[in-house]
């Protein structure tokens, strides 16, 4: 299997970045991460790092994939990630939902131990690994990694772990993916600005979806299919990624348009993924059984449509 | 048990509403609910409804509580929910996160059997109870049954369920306290501005937390503690109910205020309740293994503040 070091990283994703490693469609490959801050914070000890917006959530970087064309969708399926044994949190002045209320410089690198984060004051903590920027090259210009938008970016969504499969448009050929930001957990929101950030090594396997045509990021594990979208509101990002699944619903199951709208009323499950990044992001999940009972359904029907 | 019947029932919460029902604090009592629409729609060939927004999620009670005074917490424990065996979802015209794509009305009357909602195209939905309006009367004037507040009322928060207990804060004597506006099941957000309506009857004891002051509704069950907040914006929402949670973690374990919102950023689930009303509601949980290790370690530790 081959192995990208985190020595390759970008700060911004643009189709005019060099790609840094070339692969076929459905090769598997280890991509070495360094954290977000770019690995500056080794212990309680070390000065608070001068942090430049411009320059943190380094993604490992550009790999250019054969063959992806724009309209067509890049598949990661994340196998598997391994943990460091130590993560860091920080309070960073302006930054964070509460931001007005903590306006000193605050740190703690966390040690991670038998699966778990040693927090403070005897609370531990399960590791939960998340990657937090996963993307591709935007259509038009460098978008930082600091901010979530339809390439991918920062989106933070704390579904985007081991097990999952993250779908992402493809808008210049090759792809130009790249992944990072991991935390060893993460709340939703992303509250203080940071989960437990951590350096990771992830396996994953990319393949292709040719002319999928999706607009946003989609994600899939064993539970749940799920949308999501970024915006400057909570309520727009919110209103994109149910239309977007009301869509999927009218697509992939015989509801009729009403019906798929109605159901999300019932059944969706709605996250604040991030509510502190220059554009805020929210996933909604629709359970697989749905999918499911619906597709039954239509192989046991006469009802011929 | 005492039971109360959905006879009684007010649109809207007020000082001025009579008491239907004096309890003691620690009672246990039945109270049967109307749905929302006033139960009108009993099959698909019923007309639309005429919905007039000042007259919808009729309430039962409202119930004066003997010695609940301004600062104490009525502590609500939903030890059972009984559904009936339909229910009724909606599109109405202007009303639901998706409004500007759905102008048409529509209702869909749904059976409910052996523990499923019978939706559409063979698709079943596993019931989930939820009640969505239950509130206490406010400070001051009349707060109709569509607004969810800091006194309660139409929060549609989806762990307001059977095993949960909701604190509300309590602003006039005797609390007078009202629930209703059932679900079948509903999703995050109330997308389309309902779930699986149903009426319902709630048993429930009901106690008090004398001196409380808690300015918010606040959620415990057995994996969880939440705060909630509604607000005009799902950002301000989510300040406000995150903020209240580092004020409780603080208060009821060891860490510090940093230490606190760090945590937020490593374990919050953020759930959007509702989307849709003319306020928004955020829901904030954190586990309550937080809660337990660090009073374990205050009680094992001679570090005594």
């Amino acid at each position: 299997m081959r192995r990208l070091s985190s020595e390759h990283f970008i700060y911004k994703m643009s189709a005019k970045n060099n790609p840094v490693m070339t692969i076929e469609p459905g090769e598997t490959l280890v991509i070495e991460t360094e954290d977000g801050f770019g690995g500056v914070i080794k212990s309680d000890a070390d000065p608070f790092p001068v942090i430049d917006l411009e320059r943190v959530n380094q993604t490992t970087g550009p790999i250019y994939v054969n063959g992806a064309q724009p309209g067509d969708a890049l598949v990661v399926d994340i196998k598997k990630i391994i943990l460091p044994k130590q993560g860091v949190t920080t309070i960073f002045p302006g930054f964070g939902a509460l931001h007005d209320q903590f306006s000193a410089e605050w740190k703690k690198v966390c040690q991670i131990k038998a699966g778990k984060v040693i927090f403070a004051k005897g609370i531990k903590l399960p590791v939960r690994p998340v990657i937090g920027t996963i993307g591709v090259a935007p259509a038009e210009g460098a978008v930082g990694n600091l901010f979530p938008g339809p390439h991918g970016g920062n989106l933070d969504v704390n579904d985007v772990t081991e097990g999952a499969k993250i779908l992402l448009p493809v808008f210049v050929p090759g792809a130009l993916f790249s992944l990072g930001d991991g935390k060893a957990i993460m709340g939703d929101g992303e509250t203080n600005g940071v989960g437990i950030e951590v350096a990771m090594n992830v396996t994953a396997k990319i393949s292709l979806i040719k002319g999928s045509k999706i607009a946003r990021p989609r994600l899939e594990n064993a539970n749940s299919v799920m949308t999501i979208a970024s915006s400057k509101t909570l309520e727009h990002a919110s209103k994109t990624a149910l239309s977007d699944m009301v869509d999927l619903l009218v697509e992939k199951t015989k509801l009729s348009r009403e019906e798929a709208y109605a159901l999300l009323g019932a059944v969706a499950d709605i996250k604040i993924a991030n509510v502190v990044d220059p554009e805020v992001t929210v996933r909604v999940a629709v359970p697989k059984y749905v999918f499911r009972q619906s597709k039954q359904n239509s192989q046991n029907s006469r009802d011929i449509k």
